[in-house]
């Protein structure tokens, strides 16, 4: 037990301020036996789902061949499905391998001088920031429970007058939510920081009526030159192996960012997910399971309220930040989750902004939630 | 049948100094039918191979699923796989989404200054230049068959003292091929180049030697910081779906890419497909395959050369440069190959560089080689 803690050690100390992959896990320490993986972010109705047409139409067809022999489609084709989709005109999309290519993509290449990045948050915002970008922090209180104000926010950013700022929402690692009216409150009275950049990877999760409507700002900024939404699949359609994402900005920086560069980076099976992600039937599909998917995650978040020595943060994405109280610490919880009952949750020691003990656990399937409940009431039991 | 022409023209338009993909012709237009995608520069045996090893270790497990659900490896992790099969120190591999991925990455952070580019060329190497980067031409001498005269090529370069050097090997589109102990001493009396990039994308497809030993300078240019060795794994192992590539540079380069970015940039099946890379049983089936396709693609180089009114450059990579002479036309020809025969060959119209009418041809199967050779006998009669 000792030994596969250790070598879980190692393996999170070379993967840095990321978790290491399930792939990584399986072949470091193949003696470990994973039952839920909940420092993974996705919904699994909507793996199911997109596995179901794979199947179907790659599979059954032997159409995959093709798809990994020859070479995909050039970006601006791809794009033109993201468009389709999402009903906008073309030349707005830039597609990416994951969307961690767009962060870097962005912020490489115009975030020249101060970035404010919201603590606590996804560490790659700050560590992409190149020497022409000064990061600077503004840190969501806990005790407003990660909260973001958003009119302090606002006098704040106007006093740092900062080149860039990044908001996600829902953030991760909290879950918190600005509501649609905020952001756009935050887009007028900020028109004059250069790139606004809004993380739009776990809105799919995320609602602001018992319909569960999805409210991404998309459709509200096409025509401000300055915002740039950057939107993850991996998330809401749960296929983080495919590595699809997009971000949505100007036709300029599209124009620009294409011009020498970002040519051919989704692969086959990327392009045959996007094709499927503009066609009604898979979609109307998909809203099914994203709406079941937030019931069940909801009723998961409500049961974790009653086990004690833990506070949970309220969440509309799918996952929740959880603080251990009375002495419990995060790397010996995580480390009893994934030896003992094969619970693979999100350590967030080395997440900066958070002050205190912390993990972070996904909403999986209804099943998966039950065996996470059991071993984190187990865990967290201070005799 | 001129209709069909017409959309395969503009669709030619909105891919740029690139052929439009086989997804794409498929998609856009649907009642044309490709025979021979003799424009894709791959070896279809190898291709077999990595497919035969998919279905068996991916599609009848179903860990294929797996795959695609969960996150990929970190780069690092992947680069391990390169390491193992090139014998290699770990912390000298770059891993990619595709070569061109490496091409911009490169390119964009390196390249300040002078870049000396050879002509004619893959697009990319110049395309990807930016502001900061002045592309300088060398330009191939026709009449010496393209031939690269080494000793000519290092005055030159003395002369233009520039920051970078690219040099393909063999060199696409014509397929000429430099020798190890010349390339050995472009980098001797060069050595003051900031950046030698040696692309090495066709090299599994070049010889020295009646046994068709590989000649790759990776284990030369291990200790010279300035050398880049950049690869593609879609052409020699026929994947071009996958998007894989990796480069070999300096510990410190490596290091400097990845301090912000490039984290998750493979794919479950690239991830699946590198770790059969570094695995013996693969390879030693796959240097069959290539030997074989090597000895195939000479065949058919041959009988190329009983062709009327064509010339054919020499080459020792998987293609060959085609001359259209007598009046000829390389929009016409490839036009009527492609719309009466359903082969698809490279128009090299807007390859600059190239004086004349030129079109490229990719060996395939023995069997598809025939399909081209009556195809291109047909086209190129003169009555």
């Amino acid at each position: 037990m000792n030994s596969i803690s250790e070598k879980y050690r190692l393996l999170k100390e070379i993967s840095g301020s990321h978790s290491p992959s399930l792939n990584s896990i399986k072949e470091k320490i193949p003696e470990l036996k994973i039952n839920v993986d909940a420092c993974f972010l996705s919904n699994p109705y909507a793996t199911e789902l997109f596995l179901e047409y794979f199947k179907r139409e790659m599979l059954d067809t032997n159409e995959i061949y093709s798809v990994l022999e020859f070479y995909p489609s050039q970006n601006k084709i791809i794009a033109n499905y993201v468009e389709k989709q999402l009903n906008i005109d073309s030349g707005h999309i830039f597609i990416c391998n994951g969307a961690i290519e767009a962060i870097q993509a962005v912020i490489h290449r115009y975030s020249k001088g101060k970035m404010v990045v919201i603590l606590p948050t996804f560490s790659s915002y700050y560590e992409y920031a190149t020497n022409e970008c000064e990061v600077v922090y503004y840190t969501l209180d806990k005790t407003n429970n990660f909260k973001l104000d958003v009119d302090d926010y606002i006098e704040s950013v106007k006093k740092i007058r900062p080149n860039t700022i990044v908001l996600i929402n829902p953030n991760n690692p909290d879950g918190g939510y600005v509501s649609q009216n905020e952001i756009n409150k935050i887009i007028e009275e900020l028109y004059w920081v250069e790139n606004i950049i809004i993380d739009e990877s776990f809105i799919h999760f995320a609602y602001e009526d018992d319909d569960f409507t999805m409210k991404s700002i998309v459709s509200n900024v096409l025509k401000k030159e300055n915002v740039i939404v950057i939107k993850s699949m991996s998330k809401d359609f749960g296929i983080a192996g495919l590595r699809c994402g997009y971000a949505v900005m100007s036709k300029e920086r599209v124009e620009d960012l294409l011009r020498n560069g970002y040519l051919w980076n989704s692969n086959g099976i990327a392009e045959y997910f996007f094709q499927l992600y503009s066609r009604n039937d898979f979609f109307e599909r998909y809203e099914i399971v994203r709406k079941k998917y937030i019931n069940e995650s909801k009723l998961f978040f409500d049961n974790l309220l009653r086990i004690d020595n833990i506070k949970i943060y309220p969440s509309r994405a799918n996952f929740v930040l959880i603080e251990l109280l009375n002495g419990l610490l995060a790397e010996e919880v995580s480390a009893k989750l994934l030896c003992d009952f094969g619970v693979y949750v999100r350590n967030c020691n080395d997440k900066i902004g958070l002050n205190g003990e912390f993990i972070r656990v996904a909403a999986r399937s209804s099943h998966e939630n039950k065996i996470i409940l059991k071993a984190l009431e187990d865990v967290t039991q201070i005799n």
